[in-house]
């Protein structure tokens, strides 16, 4: 089997995101990582790039460096796509540059600084052709692969309520100003945009009930607040929910939720039955129906559907986590890409979040601090 | 010891709640129950006296007809107090009457069927001197307690978020039009008062958090829906909450939850830790800390403040229920007019929810309404 | 509804288990405890009664001059039945007399202090004719009610694996020596028998399985040990199982697994499904089955059983508790007694525990000591 | 960084253990896969190479033939070690090959068909001066570190009682005449050895508990069963245990466990404190006190110690799962050779499973096999 070769931008000794990528490209043995602009310094670079087993020649000190340098390399040397897992202000840059240069493209998310950049690269997406995938993991968890599979064939009825949270605790305190620098740029309105916790988790939030319902939302009614002393971006948020089929719903998501770790979870409501799902405790799907006992469903478990089972790597009772979640995401994205190499037409519907959940992304945050802005009055997303 | 003396409005043959209050009022051996105005209809009330153990004598057809009848009979006989266990139109009636005759009132939930009524009853509580306790139960879980020991300690520092729901699904279809008594009280305004699952359970949710956390909602934006066809009253509801210190919040309500059975439960997040209860599991509470590992506490567990510890009838690990929680309430009722009956001047705190909750509640189903009303807009309460 | 009346031996202030049976045989507004001989000594047992509303000429010094006294007052005034809650070497003298009397008893576990007793015993209730009902109280809880039924209708197929567990940490240390009177008897053969955790908790172990299951076990090994300085009685102990269908199983129980509040739980493994219970959540029944998805069943939930459902006093969502469960035990043989005062039969298999799982318990006993003193020989029961 | 090079031993296409291996080896990015004898089929073995990205000339027709031609690359070109993934009956030969021509090894668990290889093996090893890794994967779990750390800190105080059960339904049923592979071999003593879910599971079980407590099982006493039809070895097994300390537990296996999935549990008491641990559930670690509450400690969380933290890969709040332990153990193994590599000594006591827990699974084996055979008479280890 060909193998994929990939190139990345960031991701850096220390980085913590950069490595959650490395090691999720590599479970599946399909991605080799040949190349990188791991910091805009090039020594740093460098320095990254030895201990990730990356020759010299191949650390860049930028991604443009990278992207001229790998374009001239003869096609069976030169990157196939580019991984990008630098700050939000660094997503688009490097990604509309790639895509013009015909690398296909992976990103971190949200998908970019502006709602302005974001509608751009839609179009540069759309007019390069090539294939574009938004790291929304917690959508390559098999328990959210099935309770989407339950809700598309109807099990639940139809869909009446959506709540879902996020919870971390981790900017309890003021770390911004401790010099932690994963706090330091998402707080940072330069690098991280118009939302801050809004941005980091809730966008994850707003990503994963649309993907797990197939319905949008249509407006929103966000309270947003920035609880740490000095923070200018927004740490917690409540909002309301109105879903383009009547169902109404509610988000909460927090960065100052204290003792929480990294507690996504979702409940869905439909006339016949709901689904209930914890991203950790992620290996179990509760369905509660309205006539039957409670059910709990488990990767590769009893009554599983396929769509979710043909994501699952090991055995009923073995469990997957996160980098698993996240490895699904690169697995769906080079399965797609050796479909291009072969000169197969790619899927009509990835089963992974591409530039268009990126765009809806732009477009919650951007309705959700309208919103707050406006003491919470009802806005269209 | 005296037991004190019970007389009961509604609560006939096939009630739920009157049952309930029956099997609370008897748990801790204080309370006996003497006479009752079962039904409206005397004859029915004789008959579900005789299953009670009740003399037909002491079986009236009208709360007026007991009153009147139980003030004649000699201080030794009569009863102490009345519990009201009817429909909440049925509420401030009773308990005007009987307070002004001079008896105690336990009354259910919520406390009137118009915040007229609610301010009305408050002064004839104030002015008769009675004792006046409401049945939001919720508050009789030993680790309600604790929570509540812990946040007025500030054990968890400033209170900065917090979130409730309470989650039914036994209205998801249209059971009122089957018959089911309890369904069909509840979906009729004239009953029920302007709210429905609103008033049946987000009253719960409303005073939870408040008796928990000691602080007040201030304003809240509701976005109240009635899913079931023809339904009059809400069965669903989603509110943004502020709170008088700053702290925000959500609350989520629903009858057409599929599949859930009574599942309210509560996140209260401070500066230095946060604590989770949820009642289908209520002899656990979760606490999360800034820089200590996640704790679970139990009832007469390790470590548990006496202000909890002293509501709990059996050692460790042998769980108590919400029939246990409910007794709490009679037996801390009990207690208050153990002491006025012996002369003693009685709490200024007790730690039941009173007169002041049950105004609280209906203003928060009015204040929910009006914001309802006007498309979510922020409401003071 | 005609009301039993209730005699207590034991009970007395202070006590722990005489409370929580007085509680439950309140609870279902059956039964009302009108005498008791409350502690041997005769003062004390007056100050008891005095807390517990009984009229002083009620209260007596001794199980002999209770049962003298009231088997001399008139039919209508006389109690009904002897309720004993005393430690295990006082069951056994006012069990024989109260029936030789013509009351009928209800005990407390284990029966008695010896086996002899135990087979005496028996005899003494074939010949009286009078109820005897024995409190293994766990078997009183819906979620072991359904569990049974499930196993008994074949829903889990041939049964072939039976796991329990008892496990207390409150003897980790040696209380009895600081005059906690509840381990000062259980540690004290004298007062205990020959086991002592193996009576007062492995003895519930076994009750439960066999009463979920309706399988017998045939023999066992038993390990027991005494960890605590200086114990005579076991606090500790292991056991392999293996049962008349030649099904397989192990028993753990202790009162030194430090941390462990009141910990018994079951694993029952069929050829189709198997279930697992757990007492300190005692409100859900998970049952795994062999080709479907994992359920939870709850207290009148869907898809209960009527042998399950008749037994939940509120709905679905509502915890029970430790008393409820003791409740039903109580109100199981009220039923009894009534159907015996009414003149009917009672019923051939009363569903709760009697004298013949009293004789059984005291076996099984027997043999763990047996097994145990001949190391951990394989003993028939 | 140097990264390694593995060549496998068996894991061709549609093998379970095998790509478990290479996902496993895979995540840290230190270790390629760069040949393998996938197949005793040279044809089958090429084969799976084509998919696994391994050229022809590195796909072996047996072990004998990869050993003795990569022996014969240049150093910078062969493998480092050898991965043997195969049943339990090809552990010894190609683990006994490759370490006499020098090549570190990592085995599949249980170390070997027979007690007599595993001495002979370990004797190997040791002449050898290679690194010898057994893959009991379940140590490699973060809360199995940090329970592992707090027992030898002496968090627990003096450990007194040890339960461990590893539960499986997967041959509930005779699948092995379905034409179950993983079953097939399982079933079969010419495969699997003397022992049957004893060696599969029973071994990991063992391992589990005299790694995480340091203590070691000094006497067992063991039934074994072959519940299904036609089976000769064990699917089921229960053991009472002794330890060198004095400390008593149990161990329950099975592989008929209906519902089951991959159910390993622990549960350690000392004199201070205990811990609980469950394999589906690996992301959080129970510690009850003595006398203060329980504490759920949680990967990277709060109050973790370094001899566990420095094992997680990602955040707080990020579930890892099998594979990741499993990786752990793999990385810990390359860190050895690297440091072999670099002419440093190896560590005296590496954190991974090593020929000596190898020669005590398979005396475990020996030792329950023994016991059952003599009705479960207590037998040395």
């Amino acid at each position: 089997m060909t193998r994929l070769k990939m190139g990345m931008v960031g991701g850096g000794t220390g980085s913590f995101i950069g490595d959650v990528h490395r090691k999720a490209a590599s479970i599946d043995g399909m991605i080799d990582m040949v190349c990188g602009a791991f910091s805009s310094n090039k020594e740093k670079s460098i320095s990254s790039a030895k201990t990730l087993g990356i020759p010299d020649d191949r650390a860049y000190g930028s991604f443009e460096e990278m992207i001229i340098a790998e374009a001239k390399l003869p096609a069976h040397q030169q990157m196939d796509f580019v991984a990008i897992v630098t700050p939000n202000h660094m997503h688009y840059p490097p990604a509309k540059m790639a895509l013009e240069y015909g690398f296909h493209v992976i990103c971190d998310k949200p998908l970019s600084l502006t709602l302005d950049e974001a509608i751009e690269l839609e179009k540069t997406v759309q007019s390069s052709g090539k294939i574009f995938a938004l790291t929304h993991n917690y959508t390559g968890y098999p328990m959210v692969k099935q309770a989407k599979a339950m809700i598309h064939k109807g099990d639940l009825g139809a869909i009446r309520k959506i709540n879902v949270h996020y919870l971390q605790g981790w900017l309890s305190t003021a770390v911004e100003k401790t010099g932690q620098k994963q706090a330091a740029w998402r707080t940072d309105p330069k690098r991280s945009g118009i939302g801050g916790a809004l941005g980091d988790i809730g966008t994850h939030a707003e990503n994963l009930i649309e993907y797990i319902t197939g319905i949008q939302i249509e407006e929103l009614a966000a309270d947003l607040t920035a609880f740490g002393e000095g923070r200018i971006l927004d740490d917690d948020g409540n909002i309301l929910l109105r879903f383009e089929n009547g169902a109404k719903g509610i988000m909460s998501f927090s960065q100052i939720a204290t003792g929480e770790e990294n507690n996504i979870g979702v409940k869905v409501y439909g006339t016949k039955g709901s689904i209930e799902w914890y991203q950790e405790n992620p290996n179990q799907l509760i369905v509660k129906w309205l006539d039957q006992p409670k059910q709990i469903y488990t990767p590769a478990g009893n009554g599983v559907y396929p769509e979710s089972s043909e994501y699952v790597r090991i055995p009923a009772g073995h469990p997957e986590g996160y980098l698993e979640g996240f490895a699904t995401i690169y697995r769906s994205f080079a399965k797609e890409l050796l479909m291009v190499k072969s000169g197969k037409t790619t899927s009509v519907n990835p089963d992974f979040p591409t530039i268009t959940d990126g765009v809806r992304g732009m477009k919650f945050i951007y309705a959700a601090v309208e919103s707050s802005n406006n003491n919470a009055n009802w806005t269209k997303m």
